[in-house]
């Protein structure tokens, strides 16, 4: 990440699944150590109005608590949402108005996913800690699923202000709603599309390339490859796949792989890029579904925050990619857990 | 928007262009004087080193350059930009990488319209003024469409640096890509969809519905009509649309109206959202055409940075919309200016 050597790219590459493309331009990066802090002042929630500090003591309803082996206290603390973007079972109420279709009711289940120390971030946590919450995404999941209203289920994490996160101390959230996104939807019909051209999973091609290529996989173990996208969405994304043909994130057992994927790739971030704010969300297909999504391949995207983004990627949908993915994962993997 | 008087809204509704659906969901949006101003302390290029206070002095190559009538300095200077994120004419150089498709430069052109003021901003600025400068966005597109490579002219405008602007001095950026990005190839197909299937326009139904339905309308004149839509992308986004049916932007010789709806607009959302960071841009066909996009209507979006993507945002593709449109109309039609 020298300046001095870095090779310039200005070029346009095509991402398979969904056929956007994404320009990546390398001419005005900041250096990795620049990126603002997620600790930086007043981006902290204080300790002692924190809601999540003790949530059952601040009216938050408790669906499910997960312990640390041995241990009677919680480590984990499954919540309703307090202000839930969805909520209720009154779903496919739809009607016409005008030129629009509507569904009443933003029905579903909107939950959050607590963990234990209010300034202890997934990213500085063990891996047997970071599988608790994994396997409480997994649980919480399993039980949303079967719900009526639960189209889609999304399990998403929000670091740090610049990314959303409006109360610092680390929790997850997990949303069922009665309608399949629309980054979703295109990505599922990028796979379909892929798969009924050559009879292949497009991820299982990539992996499959990117285990060849070898220079933007930043980890790896027995079951997950974390690589930094040839085509990434955001500049440093990082994608977590299972090596194996897998559609369905909740029938994926490999628990403590992907904590420990998860874990050594946040904490890449949080030493390499100085604690930028990042999201982080898992795309797995629909919940409601007959096996008909087999030609998917559930993955989990790692977004660093390090641009605002602009008039330029509102009017197209993407961002300007301003460091090299053959970089980015260089210097990731470079960094030492 | 008295929060005890407040409807909220929980519900879903479906974008009839690109089908996509957002959820409006209204409990938890900020009051709109509570917005960080675009010019609070830090936000500011000093003037002494601004490079758009006279930008051939600081190493700018300048394009071309406009004036107010009956003066011969000048208002409006379109620059190249020094940092072009496209450049060069060496396009359609297509190869495969592993299952990816690149275009090996980002061709394209790179231009910058500045205005004269270092702190006015077009909401500020004068009708004429504002003639002015989209008399320019016309003027540089009509000369970029008929270059190599661009296949798409994107105008666009960020306001304050939650906005993406990096630079304080009021200016906007013309963009010459040799691909149809994301959004807007969703929106051409999308509208093509609704047209194939009704033979008519979606926007001409959209804007029929609105003017008649009349609530969400902020600002009209003779050619336009500038509205909150009913399915908004962002809280309190301002969509601007000409009201006879007109696919391209070029071809719409109403540029009086356009400033004025324009300025109005912007001049709304400098008074009633403390000058909130914002977005704008044009939508409108890609510039290598026959005519094919007859089935298109050109409009410009306005987006104030009120709310910070999360991973709600990012997994899903989509805003969670926070202030009911009807309301927002409300409250900016109320906006004297």
């Amino acid at each position: 990440m020298n300046p001095e050597n870095k090779k310039e790219i200005s070029e346009l590459r095509q991402d398979p699944v969904g056929r956007d493309w994404v320009i990546i331009s390398t001419g005005r990066a900041k250096r990795p150590g620049e990126y603002k802090s997620s600790t930086s002042p007043g981006q902290e929630t204080p300790i002692e109005i924190c809601p999540f500090e003790d949530p059952k003591r601040h009216g938050n309803e408790v669906v499910k608590s997960f312990s640390r082996k041995g241990e009677s206290d919680w480590f984990v603390q499954v919540v309703n949402n307090k202000f839930p973007i969805a909520h209720g079972n009154a779903c496919h109420l739809e009607e016409k108005r005008g030129p629009y279709s509507v569904q009443t009711q933003a029905s579903g289940y909107h939950e959050v996913v607590i963990t234990r120390d209010h300034r202890k971030s997934l990213a500085q946590m063990s891996v047997d800690e970071v599988e608790i919450v994994v396997g409480a995404y997994k649980s919480r999941y399993l039980d949303l699923e079967v719900k009526d209203c639960a189209k889609y289920i999304l399990i998403f994490h929000n670091h740090g202000r610049d990314a959303g996160a409006t109360i610092s101390h680390p929790h997850s959230q997990i949303l069922a709603i009665p309608y399949i996104p629309a980054d979703v939807r295109r990505s599922l019909e990028g796979s379909a599309n892929y798969h009924s051209e050559r009879k292949r999973c497009v991820h299982c091609d990539i992996l499959e390339w990117e285990l060849k290529e070898k220079k933007r996989i930043i980890f790896e173990n027995e079951n997950f490859a974390a690589l930094v996208p040839y085509v990434p969405k955001f500049s440093y994304e990082i994608r977590i796949i299972p090596k194996k043909h897998q559609p369905y994130f909740e029938e994926d057992g490999n628990t403590r792989d992907l904590a420990e994927a998860l874990k050594v790739s946040l904490a890449k971030i949080f030493k390499g890029l100085n604690n930028v704010a990042y999201n982080f969300f898992i795309h797995t297909p629909p919940s409601d579904r007959n096996n008909e999504y087999d030609y998917y391949h559930w993955h989990m995207e790692i977004n660093p925050r390090v641009n605002t983004w602009g008039g330029f990627e509102l009017g197209t949908g993407g961002d300007v990619i301003s460091v090299d993915p053959d970089e980015a994962a260089e210097y990731l993997r470079g960094i030492k857990i």
